[in-house]
């Protein structure tokens, strides 16, 4: 059977020609119903509605969040238990199935791991391939106006929790995604850009110097959150000189 | 008057439904005629071609690369110099202009540059936004069908020449663009992912380990080169441990 790895951007209007193209010769998509993202699992399901392509949810098993001892084995057995998943929906339905990633594939996704394991455990013989997609950093980029680095100089994407490691080996242009609350201490003077649930009608966009606009991020975060029920930010810091 | 940036991708089959909708919106394109990328010309000519909008192709101006001894001077007149040359197209024409972006306009282009510079001189007022695309280094991912990182880990974005700093600086996962020749002396050891003229019908793939597959990169390189006219590529490279 064939899998296409398809990354949607922020929704409906980021689909690009070939996207849709392959969306519509899909026999169906399938999504992961998280416990805390509903409202993703429904952008996809309008994408899928608007190809007429039905959309099978997946529910992600519970991961034990509660730091047990082995952490990385916790991971591995949860990552099979989520592969486990797919092959058995993959497997009850053969055909073209479609993946509906959000943003691109190519950054903080797990897709292509679940999908290359399914591959390689070949229980379920799959062929796969991928479509590319907008990132969230770019749209950060688009909503703000602004390239992600001066000329000529290199631009460093982090997850938050690695922000300081990238300021302190002298990155001048960082790009935050997968945060928490975000934890700018110590950067008053960089410039930042922020956004939050781009792409979707909760929206929220602050730029400024850290130091003043903080509060005005953190508010708009919570408003945010409150709006959707979810809330993802991704940050551009740039280093003043 | 009106400007929108609209990142197409590598080519017609990237383009997002906002930025179809958007070009149809335009009364023309814009797009520089450089000496030596007519292949880049042309596509953009078929991206408006097949949204029915006029496409007004701008002469880049002449840049001195015999290193005047003022470099950034000279680079400065000249980047003034293709300010002017556009602001002349828009001043003439108004109504909603389209500036057509290979890839993503927040990734080494200069269009948002010279946008808001002509926005900033006030002599032919100008309101813009842009939309994002899909860039390089996502479709040399997808083609790949990698993520551009390990779990968890940053990813580093770099003009070639700035190639080794990232090195020495310790980063695993390093995304090559803007390069010539390829220059990976002394990373034999790592791995990489190479492409180049992605998107296009001269579109070449290699990945392995460095010192086994660099010829056979070079040779891609070349063949790509002699069959479409220019070429441009991206790599990712990735330390083995
Ligand atoms: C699991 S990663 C997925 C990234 C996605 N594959 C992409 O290409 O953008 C989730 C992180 O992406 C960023 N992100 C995703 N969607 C976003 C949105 N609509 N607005 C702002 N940031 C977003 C946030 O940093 C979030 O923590
Ligand atoms: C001036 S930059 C423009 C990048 C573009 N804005 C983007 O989002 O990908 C040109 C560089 O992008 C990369 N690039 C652009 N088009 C490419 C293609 N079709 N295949 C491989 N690399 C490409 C190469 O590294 C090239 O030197």
């Amino acid at each position: 059977m064939r899998v296409r790895i398809l990354g949607i951007g922020m929704g409906p209007r980021h689909l690009t020609q070939e996207v849709a193209g392959a969306l519509r010769g899909c026999d169906y998509a399938v999504a992961a119903r998280k416990r805390d993202d509903d409202g993703l699992l429904a952008l996809r399901r309008a994408v899928c509605d608007a190809h007429g392509v039905p959309l099978v949810a997946v529910p992600d098993p519970e991961r034990d969040r509660d730091d047990p001892a082995d952490y990385p084995a916790a991971v591995g057995s949860w990552h099979e238990a989520r592969v486990a998943a797919y092959e058995r929906v993959l497997g009850e339905r053969g055909g073209t199935a479609a993946f509906l990633v959000w943003g691109d594939p190519s950054l903080y996704d797990s897709t292509l791991r679940i999908v290359a394991r399914i591959a390689e455990r070949g229980v379920v013989p799959v062929d796969y391939d991928v479509l590319p997609g907008v990132a969230a950093p770019q749209l950060l980029a688009a909503r703000h106006r602004i390239v992600l680095h001066e000329v000529g100089r290199p631009v460093h994407v982090t997850p938050a929790r690695r922000l300081r490691e990238a300021v302190d080996a002298g990155q001048d242009n960082i790009v935050v995604m997968l945060g928490g609350a975000p934890a700018f201490e110590g950067l008053e003077q960089w410039s930042v850009w922020w956004g939050a649930n781009l792409g979707t009608d909760t929206e929220a966009l602050v730029a400024g110097r850290v130091g003043d606009v903080l509060p005005a991020i953190a508010a708009a975060r919570a408003r945010a959150r409150e709006r959707a029920g979810w809330v993802m930010d991704t940050a551009l810091l740039r280093r003043t000189t």
